[in-house]
């Protein structure tokens, strides 16, 4: 029988699994699935750990998630178009909902679909390694349960892994002298550590605007945040200001390229992850940065020089859950036969051409667009319900405005939903007056909490 | 020609080259030799960096050292018999030496040896694997300056990674609630994060005694040490106090077994390290908890079901950088043909009588002793330098009594050299008072000193 190794039951990884089963729901016969998942739950980034550096395993953590983190795009923006917020919940909800809240929501549909059985948690895989011969793939894995390492054989491999769970470190001249703490955003965990603390935080992404705004919210003394490039450039509360870029530390100061200095209690590198796949052997490893089109991926899911291997959600990420979505009914349709593929050349000529295609692209709403027009095109050739793809780009363009208009409110915002049509109801909360980041907290009703607070 | 591979350049590894080489200088002809080292240096645990976590190549970061440290135990309790710290220093320092002046000593006599060729820094092993047919062991790394993944052959293999990299990380309730940071020693770095703090230290063995010294030398507001068997039972000092076991913590406060509780701001978590050897399959896995005898291991060091394996150090400590000598030149005399071993039976039989012996030692004189025997085997089948093991244990005990006596001054007391016969001079600053802890600090005569101080 054929056997699939799906690396991580992470977003992606669950995806697939749903993927395969919606299948096997219509009456198709699927391969034999194992997924490996090296934490002790699925969600990937989305299962919160208080751990930093190494788990209870010795691996290292896998999530870069913080306490009281709150979805930093519209759920508009990322909701299944089969298993929508209205289904999962009964109701409509706000539409920006913390971290327990979204667990929640991409836990239930795989809980639905009955899928947890494929999944071998506490299971890190080691090496993937293809042999021409039998022209399939061992895949080597260590089960920390048994504390046993052991090999198995399969037909195809998609990598669902991330590439938010290896942080990208930069080296600052004094950066062995600071004695306070330097930490990468992947071991943020809870803004009380910074309370009535000058913190410096390097970058100017969404790890750099959001943990800032944590600790803001969360009560620092002092925010300042520093660019290699542009700055961020939203309006700042007071006590949060950003400076060029930093030029060394010493025991206790900053200084920047500007000449200016500061006292910093701390610093948190918010400078990115890498795309790291140690586990796959050469020929099989993806390399690349960031970005919307990698080359060498087919489709952006195909591992060119051998078909057989696929990697899902390794694009920059305007679009997520649904993506990845998108990229799992066309990875299992290509491993069930459905969808055939081209030569390697002709496959490389495509994916070269979206690739450069990605670089003339002016702004940020030419991306939404890039990108949603590459999730239509896969949706277009599997049975993955189709969504209005327009309509989430013009929800990105209102988000990015209500971030411009005010980054500490933009979350108070509401949106329709493009799969049910409903809109979001407000939240009874304001962000940045909820300190309560529970799914208890957050779905209370307004009823309940009105007579709690009267 | 014959191949051997060393993993780790710490001070294992680096004992196992200069071995290598001494034999060379005395005209015997030595294998190929390539020792495989993670970190950009060498050095193991000696080579300080600020990192914690993942390193800049997304590789768990090794070292578990912190700033400040000075040696726990007397120098004259480790120094090589082959290269002493007279010769070293060209003159008697303290007997406690810092990190820094400790990794200057042992990198002298490997700079001396000339041995840095054999090391490809940078070079994280993946995965070792022995092949029957060939009757050798393809080693797979990854070279982190050509981001390459590549594989080589060799005929013996020999592991010198250590065993205090990996944390052992235990779970208390609450821990997922704490607002503090919460972390293992391995990722302490400077004592100086928790001024005025209360930090809490789970454990009462070697780290839980010199981190709660560390932030009480460097001005925390109070320590809070607790222990699951016994207290550490030294006189501390009046904002240091023991508690029993710790039952849980909620967003600020820690509730012990006394139904006592405390107001914390962080919790370092000393509860040792795990043997963790992740890149070993599965049948040459060395798995074992932290004992002067481990099973599998002949004389400590061959691995009895593959003597083409070894491993170096792996033992509970109390000898260190000559024990690691000891077992080097055992490993590099059986690899050489020097040394015949007995059948696997038989090394089955020795190895388990002194691991049954060693369950029956009565304390901590016993085990020097033990240890100490242990070594002299091994140099007796050598040609490293034989030394007064004797010596070394009467300054063990001595150590042990001026701990008990103070803490905080035990690190003021010298011993003689059991290598040269010349006695350690009083360091110019007594440890608590002596904040600078750089190599050139440290080694400052003391003339100069009080020159600068007047």
């Amino acid at each position: 029988m054929t056997r699939v190794a799906i690396i991580g039951a992470g977003p992606s990884g669950m995806a697939q699994l749903r993927a395969f089963q919606s299948a096997q729901q219509k009456g198709v016969e699927i391969p034999e699935i194992v997924c490996f998942e090296k934490q002790a739950d699925w969600g990937g980034q989305w299962n919160y750990t208080w751990h930093t550096g190494m788990d209870e395993h010795g691996e290292p953590v896998h999530s870069s998630m913080y306490r009281y983190l709150w979805s930093n795009g519209p759920k508009e923006c990322l909701e299944f178009a089969d298993y929508t917020f209205d289904e999962h919940f009964g109701r409509q909800i706000g539409s920006y909902p913390p971290r327990a809240v979204l667990w929640d929501y991409i836990k239930g549909r795989v809980e639905k679909a009955d899928v947890r059985k494929y999944v071998r948690f506490n299971t890190a895989v080691r090496a993937v390694q293809y042999t021409e011969i039998s022209k399939q793939f061992s895949v080597n894995v260590h089960d920390h349960e048994q504390d046993m390492i052991y090999t198995e054989i399969f037909d195809f491999v998609i990598v669902a892994s991330g590439h938010f769970s290896t942080p990208k470190i930069p080296e600052y001249k004094g950066f062995d002298l600071f004695s306070g703490r330097i930490l990468h955003a992947h071991d943020f965990r809870d803004a009380l550590e910074f309370k009535d603390k000058t913190v410096l935080i390097l970058g100017s992404s969404y790890s750099a605007e959001d943990i800032g705004s944590q600790c803001y919210k969360y009560g620092a003394k002092q925010i300042i945040s520093c660019y290699r490039s542009a700055p961020m450039g939203y309006k700042w509360p007071e006590k949060w200001s950003e400076r060029p870029k930093l030029s060394c530390v010493d025991q206790t100061h900053a200084y920047f390229s500007d000449a200016s200095s500061a006292q910093i209690d701390a610093i948190i590198l918010c400078t990115g992850y890498l795309h790291s796949f140690p586990f796959m052997q050469e020929p099989l490893r993806l390399k690349t940065n960031n970005i919307l089109y990698p080359l060498n991926l087919y489709q952006g899911v195909v591992w060119e020089q051998n078909p057989q291997l696929f990697y899902l959600g390794m694009q920059d990420q305007w679009y997520s859950f649904n993506m990845f979505d998108a990229q799992a009914w066309y990875a299992r349709d290509v491993i069930l036969g459905e969808i055939a593929l081209p030569s390697l050349d002709e496959m490389q000529a495509d994916t070269l051409q979206w690739h450069k295609e990605e670089k003339n692209l002016p702004d940020a709403s030419a991306m939404f667009k890039f990108q949603g027009d590459y999730i239509m095109r896969l949706i277009k050739m599997t049975d993955y319900p189709t969504f209005d793809i327009e309509g989430v780009r013009q929800t990105f363009l209102e988000w990015k405005k209500h971030k411009k208009e005010n980054i500490m409110t933009f979350r108070d915002h509401t949106y329709r939903s493009l799969m049910t049509g409903t809109m979001a109801i407000a939240h009874h909360t304001t962000w940045l007056n909820a300190l309560d980041d529970s799914l208890e907290a957050y779905l209370q009703p307004e009823q309940t909490l009105q007579k709690k607070v009267g």
